[in-house]
């Protein structure tokens, strides 16, 4: 299985003030100045607890080839805004600074620092849009897959999740993306066929309505998909009706397959109840003798409407997730909301205070620690200027500073993140999906229960080490105006 | 201004049953019968009452240019689907069908076929996916920024809004096919280069709170900034506070700027209470002679934010429209719900019953025509199998039979549609994305004004002549089960 990234994004996927800011600092000389940038997000996606970290490799992969082309050049010349030899000092560019980051598949939360990145001020500056529109996204799919996941195996017969949304998709590279998180989030396969080529995902999928109406009958159309596809065949059974054609017409090509030495491998429903169509269905083809024959739902699913369906008995065996999965739509989803902040600049740490007190960041080089009980449990993660929080040691909350408390002794502290790119080249190979795959898996089995469920989830707490938080009180305080 | 397209997607974004159902079609000889699929909605999104038409210029940039490379072949060939003979068949394969389509900009409405594809069956077949892709998300984008510019402009001021959304978009080429789609939706503007170059749209942006980090002050963040771009300042207001800091700082930068020869362009708002801020600061620039600074602000706006800052009073010139935009987020959006379903087959008229009435599909090669009354307001559309619907006639709801009313004359009847492709090429030049703009322009303030509300609109109507109602409980009958 490979990760090859979705095409990289030219050099000119970002916003027009990252190059004349750009520009700017190479005119005043401060383009050199090594920054240190925080990426990370203020809110989980979808009201919930956790969000499930994608789109790191895509994203060294960027890093690595970035570069201006000479028709890059032309069009910005073309702007009127740029000199030569700001242009000049284009040409050459490339990415040259050091990444720290979560590895793909990890369990994150707000306010910790997810990427950071330690590159010359102009560089940093640049790649902050690029960043963000991969990461947003790729987190996004892969924590709502990874929702839709939780909700299926809740199931006492189990349930698998596909992804099936290409036709809804924000754009063909959306679709394309959309398929890789979806699998980091424990996605087992899609139907889009561009995204299984170039990511080696399992690829599946069924039969259309039209299929159905381009033959005689249902019956007929049955028989034919089954003649070709003989160990493969999924059947659609609601083109005229689910429980009165299509179920006794599938019936009839399950038994004509298995006296030809296959099996009928499912029948997929997308329409009407799928609670009360998938009991009744699973009991027929049960009592017929075809108990290893699957169940597949598709639908505008979600992982609200999968839990609705297991809650009233539905026996679904694969879900097919399409539009809400692929758009990451739903409740709080829809975008992250991620955001790259400067938090030092030549060796001075940097905030940005604003009106709204939610909105400040976190000056200094933070350090990400997890805390793992006795059971190996996530407890909770803290950020701290250097060593994992000392037992007794006083962490607070990042938004409010009067919600603090005392590290429990009984904690192993683990370091969060990795050195993933230094100089501009990744430090190791590129993990594989199925290797992010079983990562947030396994994550996502040792947080706190109420951590993962879908609905007003029990918070994990982040807490500020006293240091970081004496850091931010101090640099705010030189940059409150004089009037205050 | 150019229309290129995205880059072309390949003929692999498709699902996989496309390809699975293609080969069948080849298999049993059914691959070359003349298949008219149409394509539509259900719904319009956001709970409104129109769409905004986007993305044909894409679709017929892909269809004309749509092939099976070898590497295509050698993947599909190693998925152990596919028999030699259909992937040779597909080696030479091109798209040669004829395609009826409301024009880019139109504002169109739910269970119309704003698409009509007439092609041997295994071509429509393949191209749903990828059709669907693009106009589903083009359309939904246009018609968010539609909404959002119908919101701006109802201030007394006036209002313009611009694309900012890049950094949350869902994808990299989601980023750039939304600001594509946010233009023809009635944005002046994108911060995203990549779309500036790809579509000639015009760029705009300010600068960062990075930028003013990078700097001993604020004002000497203003100064640099304001020197390097005299004529193109828009400074970002609240990296300290807004009132206390970055006004007073912006108002000495603009008194420089004109002793200088120049004018401060703007000021960007981007946090805080949008109403309250814009209007003192609408005063101070006003009062200290600087008429002309225009308000810019940005921070989670949609039209219905937009529509709150106005009715309370906000004095802004130009809508940064980021997050809700790119996404096309917001209640009711994220994704349009557009299906492409089989109407005719080798000449027989072809229907999806299901069990969901509003998901049936309707049978026949249809004609949209439009009503328009004496002032040049668009009435209705309707739906019919030959000529305009006469005055008197009887048209019916498409979901629901017993809604039906009789045609009021003194109407002008328009063929909605035009014939844009025929034997797989464009019947004329590609159309520019002014002229989509302007068309949507038009077409708007065409519109009933209950039907252009945000919320609650009045539903514009859409019906079916007794044709195809008639034509549609005929082919229905003879699919029912017998059981019925």
């Amino acid at each position: 299985m490979t990760v090859s990234s979705p095409p990289t994004p030219a050099a000119l996927l970002t916003d027009l003030y990252q190059l004349t800011m750009m520009q700017g600092y190479h005119a005043y000389g401060l383009h050199t100045e090594e920054a240190v940038f925080d990426l990370y997000f203020r809110r989980a996606p979808f009201h919930g607890g956790f969000a499930v970290w994608a789109g790191l490799e895509p994203v060294l992969d960027l890093l690595e080839s970035l570069r201006f082309t000479d028709a890059d050049l032309a069009y910005l010349d073309s702007l009127g805004l740029f000199q030569p030899d700001f242009l000049e000092a284009l040409r050459g560019w490339t990415f040259s600074g050091r990444v720290t980051a979560f590895r793909e598949g990890s369990v994150v939360f707000a306010h910790e620092p997810l990427l950071t990145v330690t590159a010359p001020l102009w560089e940093a500056q640049l790649v902050e849009t690029a960043l963000l529109n991969t990461l947003n996204f790729q987190t996004l799919v892969a924590t709502k897959a990874a929702r839709c996941v939780l909700a299926a195996e809740a199931s006492p017969y189990g349930g698998q999740v596909v992804e099936f949304g290409a036709r809804r998709a924000q754009g063909p590279d959306g679709a394309v993306s959309a398929a890789r998180a979806a699998f980091v989030g424990g996605a087992v396969g899609t139907s889009n066929v561009e995204a299984g080529r170039r990511f080696g995902l399992p690829l599946t999928g069924t039969h259309a309505h039209a299929w159905v109406e381009s033959f005689p009958d249902e019956l007929a159309a049955f028989r034919a998909y089954a003649r070709l596809y003989p160990d493969s065949t999924t059947l659609l059974l609601d083109t005229v009706d689910t429980l009165a054609s299509g179920l006794p017409n599938a019936l009839t090509v399950a038994r004509e397959l298995r006296a030809a030495g296959h099996e009928l491998r499912g029948v997929r429903l997308d329409s009407g109840d799928l609670a009360y169509l998938s009991g009744r269905i699973r009991a027929a083809l049960d009592e017929a003798g075809f108990g290893d024959v699957k169940i597949v739902a598709s639908n505008d699913l979600s992982e609200s409407v999968i839990a609705s369906v297991i809650g009233e008995g539905g026996r679904i065996d694969v879900y097919g997730v399409g539009t809400q999965l692929a758009t990451a739509g739903g409740e709080g989803g829809g975008a992250l909301g991620g955001v790259f902040k400067l938090a030092q600049l030549g060796g001075v740490p940097k905030m940005k205070l604003t009106g709204d007190p939610a909105k400040s960041s976190l000056p200094g080089v933070k350090q990400v620690w997890r805390a793992v009980n006795a059971q190996g449990e996530l407890v909770f993660d803290a950020l701290t200027l250097g060593d994992a929080p000392r037992t007794g040691e006083r962490v607070s909350d990042p938004t409010n500073p009067l919600r603090a408390s005392r590290v429990p002794g009984g904690l192993t502290w683990e370091p969060a993140r990795d050195t993933v790119m230094t100089g501009g080249r990744r430090t190791t190979a590129p993990e594989t999906l199925q290797a992010a795959q079983a990562r947030a898996r396994a994550e996502l089995a040792r947080l706190p229960a109420g951590t993962r469920r879908a609905l007003n989830p029990h918070i994990y707490r982040v807490g500020l080490g006293d240091d970081v938080a004496g850091l931010r009180d101090r640099v705010a305080a030189t940059l409150r105006p004089a009037a205050e």
